[in-house]
């Protein structure tokens, strides 16, 4: 099952746990150096790796050509997380290969040779790092892996060298973000080499009250003490989280009983809703849900899942054509409704 | 029947039409001079030619005792244009008398010693002429006027001197106001001898783009030359007013049936709602109707009767006690979203 169908995700501020591995093959040089025919040998190599008939996971894994993808696919590529905007303005030959449900996805020279990514449903960090791993432990049976015994795994860029790894969690702060309180966390949890970003990653502002959480150091500490840290700042993140939501329940229900009572009006009813505001709508939903204010029944969907459906390149993939912006906004008043109603 | 209950006043831009007329008894001094024993004699004078039981309309009139009246009464008095603010902080005694479909009111001692209102739903002005003029007549049986064989009738401010007929109706103006274009609509208006005013008169915001137009100018024009003025004014405000929205209807429909819409969804789910906010929400909901784009059998009301009835007086009424700011906010949200649903 792809994570975010799950919607268990609705009941908590977590709504997703991921984990990502930067590694490179210790035969080629680093991006910066190798050359186009060096680049499709790491395809090659990398693809052979993971896509084989002898594992109960290498036969789930396929071959994406970005090349090849049109322009809304390529979205809906991004839409997802799968793959960063770097993938698709290569220098070089890049590659993607991606399990069937989408919850793993490796991407083939973006910053690294190798950067691998499993997600997962909820707070279960673990589970994203476990599968993480055997899919690096099938890696490294048919590849070398550069690494140095002092520094650990050797990766493009330095910020990344050691684990190579980044743990994060894909969080909904509705709370925090409207009282303001956030602006003062990040520079708070900064201190503990936590950083605490919008939906999209570094730069990018927040929507829906969604942020990522994720750990800035990668050298000099164990995975698993890495996963403790990032455990730890964001369990007291959520704590915050909830004795403000808390408080707003006990003094002013009526105030959060109307932001969700009328996205969800406006959800039900409106015929054309920019994205920004659709996210923030659906934001107020969440809210309803995990407070018990909003019944869920109607609506058994993962609100991040309707958060993925509503971007302009999933509208595009299913009414068939690109669209222009105010189409967009009709197209996805129009889903929307039909999911309130 | 009384006549913002009239569901047909949705339909066009013409809410109610109105006349009123402004009388002094010759034998009293205007209000500026008079003593409280003169005031007093003016009330029962007045009282007694209105409320008898000879005629058909006599024995409609009942006298209020505006002193007798609680804050809420007050309130909702104002809130239903039957009396001034000036009524409510009299020097001298005043008085009111109501028609018991509260259709005719007429304020005793306030600027005149006579002003009488008649309003019908509409754009009928002839009927709220004949009304008030059959009114008037009745109350000449018994009383002198101070009538001015050149001048007209004489009243307290020479403004009104002449006819002493305020003709007016009241309009809803949603697309000039939107556009911005009625900005440019009041000055030139304006050299007509027309005014054109927000919902509650001089120097108020319009509320829910409902306005009042009337005649300035009372001396040297007949009666019938006045409303014919008013009446031509009007005609051409609402032909612009409809232009308007037939261009929206044929050149941004999706974004008319948008703010509709999402009045209807905020309307029908929200939990706490300001009364310029809810009079803004009604205007769309009111839009909807007149272009077809919102089915009215749901709702078969006059939307001016609930902008009415989610006002504080009225709220307050219904609920039997005074209420806070907050608390009402939350008592018109309840009354809108019953409405609605």
């Amino acid at each position: 099952m792809t994570w975010y169908t799950d919607p268990i995700a609705n009941d908590a501020p977590i709504i997703s746990a991921r984990v990502r591995l930067a590694r490179n093959l210790k035969k080629y040089p680093f991006k910066q150096m190798m050359t186009g025919k060096e680049a499709l040998m790491i395809i090659e190599e990398t693809s052979g790796a993971v896509i084989n008939d002898r594992t109960a996971i290498g036969v789930r894994f396929k071959s994406q050509d970005i090349k090849q993808l049109n322009e809304t696919a390529k979205k809906m590529l991004i839409e997802k997380h799968i793959i960063s905007h770097d993938l698709l303005k290569p220098e070089l030959p890049v590659g993607l290969l991606l399990q069937d449900d989408e919850n793993v996805s490796i991407m083939i020279n973006e910053e690294d040779h190798i950067r691998m990514q499993t997600v997962s449903a909820g707070d279960n960090i673990a589970a994203s790092w476990e599968l993480a791993n055997h899919i690096d432990d099938l890696i490294e049976e048919s590849v070398e892996y550069a690494f140095d015994k002092d520094f650990g795994y050797l990766t493009s860029c330095p910020t990344n060298t050691g684990t190579g790894l980044r743990a994060s969690y894909m969080i909904h702060l509705p709370m925090l973000e409207k009282t303001g309180k956030i602006k003062f966390l990040i520079p708070a949890i900064n201190k503990f080499g936590i950083a605490l970003r919008g939906l999209h990653g570094e730069g990018t502002e927040p929507m829906g009250s969604i942020y990522q959480i994720s750990n800035q150091l990668t050298l000099g500490k164990s995975e698993q003490e890495i996963m403790q840290g990032l455990q730890n700042v964001t369990q007291n993140i959520i704590e915050k989280e909830k004795m403000i939501c808390e408080k707003m329940l006990e003094k002013h229900r009526i105030d959060l009983e109307n932001n969700v009572y009328r996205a969800y009006g406006i959800l039900s009813f409106g015929k054309k809703i920019s994205l920004a505001e659709a996210m923030n709508l659906l934001s107020e939903i969440r809210v309803g849900f995990y407070t018990g204010v909003l019944c869920q029944p109607k609506l058994n969907k993962n609100i991040y899942q309707v958060m993925i459906e509503i971007q302009n390149g999933h509208l595009q993939n299913r009414i068939g054509r690109k669209l222009g912006e105010e189409e967009c906004e009709i197209y996805r008043a129009d889903i929307l409704r039909e999911m309130f109603n």
